[in-house]
C-alpha cells in the first residue's frame, strides 16, 4: 500500500528518497528510536548477518535503513494532503477522538513488542537498486505450526519492496504482489529477503525478490511487485 | 502457508472438512475460546453485517465458522508428523526449550489484543464452496497513514482463501497468492472478502476474492491464490 511513514522518518535521518515526500508528522509526535539496531531479542545469526552487512557499509556502498514505531497519525495533515476517510467508529463499537486513533495508531511491521513479531532491518544499495533484508520473524506470526504464516512473509515482501521502490520513486503505493511460496519458514528462523528494481516503465515500478535461509541453502519464497508512483494531489480513496 | 491449526480446532467443534486433518494438538492445551462472535471491539457495521450473515444460517444453507487463538505447539506431533525443523535460538538470543515455544506460540491472525489487529468471522456456504469473511483491521495494521497495510490485506486473502481451500481440500499448503490492490482500505473500517473455488486440477485448487467495503460501493482489493494439498507423510522441508 502508499509508503510514507517510514519515509518521512528517514527524512529525518537523512537517507536519500525523503526529500520527495510530504512531511506528514509533527516531529514531536514521531518517537525516533531506531528499531532496525540489534536487540536482546534477536538471534545470533541475525547478529552475525547485520554485522557483514555493517562492514559493508563502510565503503559507502551500502547503507542501513532506520526504521521506527511511526506510532503518530496527523489526521488533519492526511485529511487535507490525501483526502482519506478513516472510519471512526473503531474501538468497544463508540466513535473516538482523531487524537485517539493519532496516539494508538502502530505501524503493522512494527505493531508487535520485541522479539515477538517482524524484527528486520534493511540495508540499501543505491548503485545497484538493490535492498537486502534480514528478517527474523517471532512466534506471534505463526500459520502452520512451527512455520510463519504466508500472510506475514507477504507483508515482509510488500514492506521490502516497498521500500526499495520508495527510494528510487518517491511517494507510491503497492498495486500488485505476486508470491510464489517453495519452502517453508521454520518460526525464529532468520530468513533473508534480496531485493532488486527490475524496471520503470512511466509511474510504474517493477521490483522482485527472493527470500532464502540464512545459510542460503532454502529458497523460501520468490516474488514481485508493482508498485505506483502517487500524485500527492489525487485521492486515494 | 499450510493450512492445520484452525483446522483442528474445527474438528473440535464440529464443522466440516476436519475429519480429514491429522490431530496436531492435544486437547488440554487447546483454547477453545471462540475469537469468531461479537465483541466489545467490533464496531456497529461488522456487528450489523454479522447478524445478517447469522440470518443466512438459519437455514444450513451457510455456516459460522468458529476461530481460535490456537496458542500451544505439541512440537512432539508437529517433529514426527510433518519433521518441521523449528529454531531453537529464539527469544532473547538464547535457546530456549520446546515447552517455552508451545506456550508462547500464536497463531499470526490471532495474535493481536481484542481490537487492535485482525477481527474477522468467516462463513461458509457448501453448496456455493464459498467463504464471506467479514473483517475490521484494527489500529495496529497500519501501511500508509490511515489504511491498512498491503501485508495485512495479503494476510486475510491467504487465511480466507487457505480455510476455503482446506474445507474442501484438506490439508493443504500456500503455492502462489496474486494481489490487486484497487483502493486502499481505511483503519478500523470494515471489508468484505468474497472468496470461491474456481477450479480443482489433481493437488492444485485455485481459488479467487474480491474485498469490497461495507456497502459495496468500493472494490479495493481482487486477489487469486493456489493451495497445495499435502501428503501427509511428506516433510515440508
Amino acid at each position: 500500500m502508499l509508503r510514507s511513514c517510514g519515509a518521512r522518518l528517514r527524512t529525518a535521518c537523512g537517507p536519500p528518497g525523503g526529500a520527495l515526500l510530504p512531511r506528514l508528522f509533527s516531529s514531536e509526535e514521531v518517537s525516533l528510536k531506531d528499531q532496525a539496531l540489534p536487540k536482546p531479542s534477536w538471534s545470533k545469526e541475525i547478529r552475525l548477518l547485520f554485522d557483514q552487512f555493517m562492514k559493508k557499509c563502510e565503503d559507502g556502498s551500502w547503507e542501513r535503513l532506520p526504521s521506527y514505531r511511526c506510532p503518530a497519525l496527523n489526521i488533519q495533515n492526511l485529511e487535507t494532503s490525501f483526502t482519506s476517510k478513516p472510519s471512526h467508529s473503531l474501538i468497544k463499537g463508540a466513535a473516538v477522538r482523531k487524537e485517539d486513533l493519532l496516539d494508538r495508531a502502530r505501524l503493522f511491521t512494527r505493531s508487535f513488542e520485541d522479539g515477538l513479531g517482524f524484527e528486520y532491518v534493511m540495508f540499501y544499495n543505491g548503485h545497484e537498486k538493490r535492498i537486502v533484508c534480514l528478517f527474523q520473524g517471532g512466534l506471534y506470526l505463526q500459520g502452520p505450526p512451527g512455520f510463519l504464516h504466508g500472510g506475514a512473509i507477504s507483508t515482509m515482501i510488500d514492506a521490502t519492496l516497498g521500500m526499495n521502490a520508495l527510494i528510487v520513486g518517491g511517494l507510491i503505493m503497492t498495486g500488485n504482489l505476486n508470491i510464489n511460496f517453495r519452502r517453508p519458514i521454520p518460526l525464529c528462523s532468520v530468513a533473508v529477503i534480496d531485493s532488486r528494481l527490475d524496471k520503470v516503465e512511466g509511474r510504474k515500478y517493477y521490483l522482485s525478490c527472493a527470500i532464502r535461509s540464512a545459510d542460503e541453502k532454502t529458497l523460501h519464497t520468490e516474488g514481485t511487485g508493482l508498485f505506483i508512483k502517487l500524485d500527492p494531489g489525487k485521492s486515494l480513496v
